[in-house]
């Protein structure tokens, strides 16, 4: 099965099985990111206390973890989750929302590692800082190209055995051995307060139907850049931008994926 | 007076009247919530530290409280509040999110009914799991229907003095004695997240209105039911649906509940 | 340079640097809030844990701070970061949201006036409360004309050095000596929640890039002014002029300003 037919039957999967998203994420994204995984056809469920995250990750389809607008409480279940689903071989994705600029979650991503994610997704600055690398970004947007960040991104996959996603105007995804491109996506995207976001909980969907976190990374990030493409052609701004994607992913279809995903493989020698 | 011409004289006074729906609520939902508070002619405040929730609930037209992403903080606050609003003679609607899915949850629900909410609406899963029946659900989503939940719910009301509603295709509000069944709706609408947790913020705006809870959940169920199912005709997605929804609750008229509305009533004998 | 043509400048200098907007924000409008911030140029970051909210302030741009669902740990958090950002001599705006309606926030937001915001914006009930008169409103809504706040507002503007913005069908702006009027925006844009946590979050953005707080606080109320005047002519309703409102302040253009402001300036004589 090629690339992309593969992208279309983790979508069919997904929506065959609506698996349960347990996300634990921030204040400005929970709302667009319940939708967007509602759209795409998972089951979220937003749950981020000491006291119940650890019993969802257990039993959830994947666990998603950004660490957009965290607290010292939120963090300490951040690390009972991740222990949880580790323990019980259920796949996480970290989103490392920030890393790098600000000292505290920085800290805790890196601690967060220990439990093995599947998936780490981030922007350039946000990988470069994982990776131990580079400057930290402003605030949480990157001032560094995903091209800059790609060594580092090998580098953090190998270590840490998670695949790694670069995100940005063309998204690097490897597992320190194989690396994709995703070549889709449209200049008005970060314009929309945590697409990334979007992107992060759509691999929690995309791992719970698929074994290879690494075709799971791949095919988050083509619905969302294909549904992104699609619908800034005719969007009537950035907040409408928010509600076409989301309604995109709902209507999202296999010809859509077929026409307009642009996916180049490499193996990687590093 | 009929059912549907109550139903459009409690539309009335919330907005000759503005009351104040105080909203203990989840960080997925507080903005949609708010705005279709306002939306219908109410006043809304998000406000559930201890510090402050206590303070609201004693002078607030009417309490909501949506445990769906409770912390042990907010659950604190929870208690104080529901107390004193039940102390202050206040009317409240609670809206069990994931009960019977989560531990925590669970606990704190079944203490909070303690402080005798007017109202109680959930899915099917949550309200079975409050009646001590049913497995519990997938995360926030019911896996049971709400036929199946309507004996527990008719207990659960009998048990607590509250009026229950279980949410579905078919919405049934129960005090014990009396069942009635608010058919509106559209298939789209379990694809928004969040709109239960509207469903209860509504009740909240006609319980500051309307002395009998069981009309009071009747009328909020009709208009939420009647607004989705008009603006789903014409919707883009369900993104859109979540917009439209809102400015439709802002120009939901009489004639619109007249032409629209199915409600049954029935007297239970169980 | 005229007032209206420095408000165009202030908002090509916010494209032309995007500068860094730290908010600490309410749970309601973390979205819509960082969505406006992006469209007008600005780089948004929402952070407000203890941990992190002083590092962010010491090297932004502006800083935010809105009391809307203030929790214990957030008001630990906002002492720190505004005293921070005072010692810093970095600009930083509070909104006092339902300040005089609730106990705890009020003793908070006269604490934090003694790091000197450089402006506070609110509604006529909340500027009253903060100045030690009025009622203190109901909720989070003003129970006061703007008229009525403007003598205190002026006095609270001596007493604490901030400039002072009463919001309202007239937005009134002062700094104790120098009065001015905006009279822009749409009788629609009070059933949208928020939308003067938009005007403060703006601010933030027009403060990162102009020396002067008391022309900083006009423009950021003339550019939501003229966009909800704009926007609220064609728009379907409340949800939909939220998101028309952010679509709009992305092609906000100097000859919208010029063709739609209306500002008025006084001497104040008091």
């Amino acid at each position: 099965m090629g690339r992309v037919e593969s992208a279309c039957a983790t979508l069919a999967a997904i929506r065959e099985n609506s698996p349960l998203v347990h996300n634990m994420t921030n204040i400005v994204v929970a709302n667009t990111t319940a939708n967007a995984l509602l759209a795409i056809g998972a089951s979220p469920a937003m749950v981020d206390s000491p006291e119940e995250a650890p019993e969802l990750a257990r039993v959830a389809g994947a666990l998603v973890v950004n660490v957009g607008t965290v607290t010292p409480l939120q963090a300490e279940a951040m690390k009972l989750a991740t222990a949880a689903a580790h323990k019980a071989g259920r796949p996480w994705a970290l989103d490392p929302v920030a890393v790098g600029a600000l000292t505290f979650r920085t800290k805790l991503a890196n601690e967060l590692l220990e439990n093995k994610p599947s998936v780490i997704r981030g922007n350039a600055s946000e990988i470069m800082a994982l990776a131990g690398q580079g400057s930290g970004g402003k605030g949480v947007d990157s001032t560094d190209s995903s091209e800059a960040a790609l060594a580092g991104a090998i580098e953090l996959a190998k270590r840490t055995g998670a695949v790694v996603v670069v995100s940005g105007p063309v998204d690097f995804i490897t597992d320190g051995t194989r690396t994709a491109e995703v070549a889709n996506g449209d200049a008005m995207m970060p314009y929309v307060t945590g697409l990334g976001c979007t992107a992060t909980a759509l691999i929690g969907a995309t791992l719970a139907v698929c074994d290879d976190p690494f075709y799971a990374a791949i095919h988050a990030m083509v619905y969302l850049g294909v549904v992104g493409e699609i619908t800034a052609k005719t969007t009537e701004g950035p907040a409408s931008l928010q509600q076409d994607i989301i309604n995109g992913l709902y209507y999202l279809s296999g010809d859509h994926i077929k026409e307009t995903a642009r996916v180049e493989m490499h193996e990687t020698v590093v």
